[in-house]
């Protein structure tokens, strides 16, 4: 292709980043799932490259053309080229969206993807902000597993995630808002689903990506304070819960370096031991003051029932608390759908009507709060 | 990873292939939309090294595990290695399909995609033969053209084809049967939409992919005899006619080499000149003499009107008279329902909705037939 | 209630009827299923005068206020009142229709629905017409039969029937037009499903309800000739052709009268008999004649296929040899989306949803007419 | 008709009523929404003798056949029979349900619905009880209010309530479950909508239909105790807290007798005064209590959110408070989803596809407490 240019991220002047990262484009990193690069090119062939690399858990990308997606991919270790369109009308503006479909891989510290640089033979143009900006906080729901893949898939791996079809994408375009997506699977709000106290979003939440771990992702700078100033939502989603009520029906964890015991307890009759519970209910509570020093004009909404609502009570306890607490009156508690047997993806997870599902109704929710 | 082994395809004592092709598996040559590869895998990771060239038209995959699409790329030039799944239980079975998902292209003589081996740490176990076999025979609309990427688009390109969102692939999912797809957008059963009359399916249709050109798909077979009596399908259906509708309504096309002028023409009253609607209905007629010849056993169907069906009067006279004249009753037309406002898709062609309309309403027809 | 003031229809200046009838509003009769009185009634309570009478079928009405349906039942036998609406604002005006809604029963001479009187407190306003005229002729699939019950249902009785949960009323709808129904289950356009020659709609068209028997419908000017003038349709919709193709499969019949054999013929080999499939074309081309000789400027269009196609080509000769005779453009054909198994209703005919469908489908077809 | 008899109900050994009622069946009293007469009728023709009064508010039925709504009328005044089928099969079993399709009006001391007999020429047949048992406790939703009519409907008369389309009978459906309604538009837990401390269902939540008035009503027995130990649901679901919620917005009520003002307050930052709020709360909880004293087996849910969740933190710190104090666990909450711009009905009030909604969602989440 004649008249193809390459320019490093750095030097483009109309480019848009979403998803949390650090201040580098060179180059950008992608921790995130949802997270993405965003451009509208006036040319007729574009291509990225990209730097890929993990030891179990590798990245996978969408594709999106003006809203459409029309590529999705898994993307193997090395440095290397990706085109993105080519055999267009170069004289029209294509807005183009790479988003990163897999959630941020606490366990595995090599899994990372980079952008370097696009090649293009046009010209790029600005990318306009949307309206709102939501910021959603999850688990597996969040991170869209198994909004991907055949029923009985039981693998735990990349390819059954999509932050495409998943109710963040889906609830940001009905509200024409950009998001952003801190998501882990199998974590909750006081501990992990298997009752490991160190597997909470909470604990990680003022960092770049805070859940990463190795030195690479140090250096790429993961652990780094994150500048909330530059990005403050008008809504922050919080769907957490699910895991915290798994670990009552779950095994004891034990931190092998200090012999402790950690397990949310069952009383005899199958209630929640009232002290764990209300362990959680205080995390929760903890959580909701950091959120609030951290987005100052967000509207916060814990958003819980996609996988069951036994923790709604508890929710509902700790939101009524805290805003008695602190007279403040921009949070609230709704419930979505709840799976059902049509609606299953994936590793017994919300498939794709699940989240279309949820995504409806949340959208109609958020925009009353937002009038 | 270990225990991978590269297995060139010619060595594979299990696996199965989709749509018409030569029988050269060193390597395979996926001609048509909807072509594929498909491996019933036992192991835990899984490549495939494809050979992919153009000068145009580049070809696009879409990869399905166990029914379910999970990756959809563009194939850049050049002879390389992609991973199909990876990180998946070593023991447990997966279906694998890799579809080509762009129709042949007449037009860019480099075109072509290839398979030479796959790399992988399993077994292969054998394919099952579904109940049926279906043969689609089509136009842009069964080329899938349009299905993928927004409703403004315009460009003619690979990337807003789709071999997956497409009628034939519902309608055989729906019935449980293989496929192969025979297509070509803008041809018809006389002429193309601009009345070239080179530009019809039928004169191709005793070869393995006549229309092609060049000398590299010369040699890779696609001139070849095909060979029907190694797949006889149970059903034809032939969706043709909306691009000879088309050429009444546009110019003329003049034969450069011999200065001929061809055109279909319509009377002052917006109505088709007589004498060439007859040839158009010749043209059908002896398309259904060709299909039968080469088609013992098959329910033939003529299926049209997705994009208007000007020409179904035409259509039932040509299938009546050559049900007349040759007494052979297992011939019927069938009206898909036409595209609207809302299942638009880009291109002005019918989007996934329409798709899934059609193929609703085409495996409801053809499961009467199969009975 | 104070100020409820009788009127005799006669003495309203503003009412509207819709459907087939005579010049008589002394009283008015409603023939036909989905024939009605429309009213714009500024006030607070409306009754109505029927007379009522049926030896085996009773006739059913739908209210219909504002648009929306509001109550359905049986009407008995009887000269007496009916409220329509009370209790309401009496400065609103609500525009009140009530629907016949089972078809003319040509088995039971005694059948009959009259409205007399009204009786209002208020005012009426003039109703305008709607934008479009259609007409609608046909069998069961018209009358609505099957689209109210359970799918269990098999007696032949008048509760089955429905004009506002039935293709011609939802076409209409969406259409914004006023329409008519000319229907008889059983009847076709040759013969009755069971080989009768009388039972054929065409020989009955001219008449206001030319299908009814017995003295006492004579007497109401069922037999009159209909005044074709007073309202000339924009479109024909002319579903015939079921029961037809029902005769080749269904005993012969005999003339009582004269002893001949009526029967519809199949061939050894499941085609029908050329000269008794001929003659059905006969007959529908002579419809058509007929038809367009009463409604000059009408789209004519044979919409077939609810329960079964096989009529279909014969129907496409039939329109195709017409419109060669006589150079009448404004003929089509349109195949109508056949009945599944989701979509029967009771006595194994189309249920609701089958209507909807064949609605959607329908107006848009027409639609594209009326352009 | 020949052979037909009169049964008095009293005298028909094989009926069920549903609804609360007194024991008498000489006339059998339909209080109640969703209130009927059950029957399985083996004959070919049926009659039912009604008797109605009122003064403000008729009664509507709805006629219900093998589970397919056939009919819905207003019943006026007076004692007359009604039709509910003719002509059918005589040897075949009809199950026949009439339904009182308008809540209990308090508004209208006159206003009653009583069955005397039925008319039939063949045999009835036991009619089996359903697997459970629900008993819906609520407001103008629960009485469905709305679900039929037209958008801009504004009277508030009985045309408008349906007991058919409404989420207890679709719930109750999908659930194969009998059911019964104790509702009352405009009422909540502690007051109405507009104040009044009177207009609550919990004080009349014993009686047999407490909520009615005059002298007229005492006589058919609807202060009686209710028999409680005579039906005992499975399942209690309690939608209130709507017009709870609408009393904080609505002026103050005046109790002329003793000159005492009501109002549930706002705080000047629109938040509800606290001591309000925590009347409602206690309210609720006292109820709970109450339902449980007289309800000893049954799930009670509390399902809210059809018409805004503002009062949800509320309703979960009352059942949290009722459940700590009790040790009772067979309490939970359940959010209904809220009505939208494409699910409203009449009366600004959730029209059949927020029924539809709500009915889906509840029946499966109280599906998996009946486990």
């Amino acid at each position: 292709m004649q008249n193809m240019k390459i320019h490093a991220l750095a030097n483009i002047e109309h480019l848009k980043v979403h998803g949390r990262t650090t201040n580098s484009l060179s180059p950008l990193t992608l921790f995130w799932t949802g997270s993405a690069l965003e451009l509208n090119a006036k040319g007729s062939e574009l291509w990225m490259e990209v730097e890929v690399d993990y030891d179990l858990y590798e990245p996978w990308i969408s594709i999106i053309i003006n809203s459409a997606p029309v590529g999705r991919q898994m993307l193997t270790k090395g440095r290397y080229w990706i085109c993105l369109f080519r055999g267009m009308n170069e004289s029209v503006v294509k807005n183009v969206r790479v988003v990163r479909d897999v959630q941020a891989m606490n366990g595995d510290e090599s899994s990372s993807l980079q952008i370097h640089a696009v090649k293009f033979d046009g010209q790029f143009l600005p990318v306009e902000d949307k309206q709102y900006k939501i910021e959603f906080i999850g688990d597996s729901i969040t991170s869209g597993e198994g909004t991907i893949g055949a029923k009985a898939e039981e693998d735990w791996i990349s390819m059954w995630f999509s932050a495409t079809d998943n109710y963040t994408a889906l609830t940001a375009n009905a509200l024409n808002a950009d998001y952003r997506v801190i998501s882990q699977s199998g974590w909750g709000v006081l501990t992990s689903w298997d009752n490991n106290p160190n597997y909470n979003l909470p604990d990680y939440y003022e960092k770049v990506c805070g859940l990463l771990t190795g030195e690479k992702n140090e250096r790429l700078g993961a652990l780094q304070e994150h500048d909330f100033d530059a990005w403050q939502p008008d809504i922050v989603v919080v769907n957490l819960g699910t895991n915290d009520c798994g670990a009552f029906y779950s095994p004891e964890w034990k931190d092998e370096a200090t012999g402790k015991i950690y397990k949310q307890r069952l009383n005899e009759d199958g209630t929640f031991n009232e002290e764990d519970i209300k362990r959680f209910e205080a995390a929760a509570e903890k959580f909701l003051t950091k959120l609030r020093a951290y987005n100052k004009k967000a509207q916060i909404v814990w958003a819980y029932g996609m996988l069951g609502n036994e923790m709604m009570p508890s929710i509902y306890r700790a939101v009524d608390s805290y805003k008695r607490t602190t007279g403040d009156l921009m949070v609230s508690v709704f419930q979505l759908p709840n799976m059902t047997d049509e609606t299953v993806g994936a590793r017994s997870h919300p498939g794709k009507l699940a989240h279309e599902k949820a995504a409806a109704e949340l959208s109609a929710y958020l925009q009353e709060l937002l009038k």
